[in-house]
């Protein structure tokens, strides 16, 4: 038996409520309540860690015993462990339910097995109603589950010749302000923004994400300074509407478990060199952007370089860090090329 | 009056003429000449430097006075200047033609003024009659008139960050297969290629067009070496069809002005780095192909870098190579941009 037009309506709207949570270190989950004859019964979503899964916020919503013989729509396979609040298979078991529709299942090592547990006792499971929609609601959260890290987006701007800078570090108006709105527009889709003191201390950047007539996009990223380096009080970042946090950066892996206990999923790396090659080097860039100016700059008459990436660890062609082409797109004079880290089954 | 329908299917027979003859320092010229009714009285090209002129190829074929009243279709204004010929333009006034026709103007400073040597002794003349196809046949050769120089395409492999190899300076396969067919198909349309001796004795390059299953093109460029370093009596260059040319590079201009006066057209530069920057520095590069390999390299564990580009005499941003890029094209999992010096006239 698969879903009821009832139950796929049903669904759809789950998926709504599951909109209205929070994306954090929680998934964003909605679930509806059906009476067999398919009237709602009730809805809910989760509110964020720490308070009720959605399934048991709609439950919460019915008198003891409404639940008895109903179905239970949700957007994620119901949990099976105890975290910060009990399993919501045994809820469901409790309230009598007959039947239980999700959309996807629970990729989590500890939280899985709900759908088993239901079936265990009788209760009819169907599973994959929406499941694309509810991938598509759910992508950053379970990119974190696949990666157990949030994802990293590792960014720089180049000439042509793969320099950030002339000799003496200038460096204004490589790319040009088609190439600069586009990155903005990113910082705006990031949860949290990286920068190493170097060049915190070199250009003072604000780290905020601004839309062409200067104003703040409504959402803004994380600001996270690496590096062991004071940010001087006058710092720019230090006018962020968030506060940022600061971390020696010598131990990558901590940091991003760190964001990821935060609850933070995207990650944009905005470099300068030691950041960026420190990320490419530990094979922890998932997604690369460089945007490349249509400029040579070469290195200065003195032999001082100011090359976009330094050393990645590569002393022999074998060990180059291949890329897999995702995309070339022109912005204003600039193209912008997007690239994954190359692996032979294609994953990221 | 603009040309009949018989004067055009002269210039057009003139051009296919004119392609009979050799690329080289003077231009392909065909001519036709026509009788007042139309008829073909005689046709001629310009064998190459040296010979005849096309206009005089032509008219040697008629009996003395034959071409009286006749109508004259040259592919290129008559030149009007004595070099080791007679100006043509005086052999078609002592011909006694009543009618020139011709495709394009005269560029050079010296043999200009034909047209307007016939018309002041009162012969018809019209211009411009399919000029885009005679543009378009002399088209390497008008770019060295106009640039006073063979035109220079540098061309250069490099991972996305800019290295042409890694640390130990291994570089084998960075670009794929279709970016080197690509390489020697261009190798195959240039009249020299030039290569410096650093990389002659890293790489040992044969400088020959090859076809993919490793037969030589029909065409074969002739190789240059720049740089005051011996060429081993093994090197793989010594087995070009062609000799080679060996000089110190130091003066580039110098060298292109020897091409040049050797009737080459077009030259391509192979590299390395230390040359590829030499002729970008110098202002020489006036098309540049970049392969780059969807890769990273950065700088070896001990900070030994190989970047594609050295010094270009730049040591701040404003004195930066700005490019205006004409294409970015997939070769397989390369891509190749091709850009030219940005001017603000927008010109090579």
């Amino acid at each position: 038996m698969t879903a009821t037009q009832a139950e796929q309506v049903a669904m759809r709207h789950a998926l709504s409520l599951a909109a209205r949570g929070p994306r954090g270190i929680n998934p964003q989950v909605g679930a509806v309540i059906l009476a067999p004859t398919g009237e709602v019964l009730a809805e809910g979503w989760h509110h964020g860690a720490g308070t009720a899964h959605a399934e048991v916020d709609a439950l919460s919503k019915l008198a003891p015993g409404a639940a008895h013989g109903a179905t239970a729509v949700v957007t994620l396979e119901p949990c099976n462990h105890t975290g910060r609040t009990g399993p919501c298979s045994e809820a469901l078991v409790a309230a009598g339910v007959a039947r239980v529709i999700y959309a996807i299942a629970d990729p989590g090592e500890a939280s899985a097995g709900g759908a088993e547990r239901l079936r265990e006792v009788g209760i009819d499971v169907e599973s994959g109603v929406l499941a694309d929609d509810a991938s598509a609601l759910l992508d950053s959260w379970l990119t974190v589950q696949r990666l157990g890290r949030p994802h990293v987006t590792v960014k720089w701007a180049q000439s042509l010749d793969g320099r950030a800078a002339a000799a003496d570090g200038t460096s204004q108006w490589i790319t040009g302000p088609a190439a600069r709105a586009d990155v903005h527009r990113r910082r705006a889709e990031a949860d949290a923004i990286v920068v190493g003191t170097g060049t915190l201390l070199a250009d003072d950047p604000a780290l905020t994400a601004r839309q062409s007539d200067g104003t703040l996009y409504h959402h803004q990223p994380q600001p996270v300074v690496l590096g062991d380096r004071w940010v001087p009080d006058e710092a720019a970042v230090r006018k962020h509407p968030l506060l940022f946090l600061h971390r020696s950066g010598e131990n990558l892996p901590a940091v991003l478990a760190e964001l990821r206990d935060l609850g933070i999923q995207r990650v944009f790396v905005e470099g300068g060199p030691t950041i960026a090659s420190a990320f490419v080097r530990e094979g922890l860039a998932d997604e690369i952007l460089t945007y490349v100016a249509p400029t040579l700059i070469g290195y200065g008459a003195d032999g001082t370089d100011r090359p976009a990436l330094r050393s990645l660890g590569v002393d022999t062609i074998g060990d180059q860090r291949r890329l897999s082409v995702a995309s070339v797109q022109t912005l204003g004079d600039d193209l912008l090329i997007v690239s994954h880290p190359f692996t032979t089954t294609g994953e990221i």
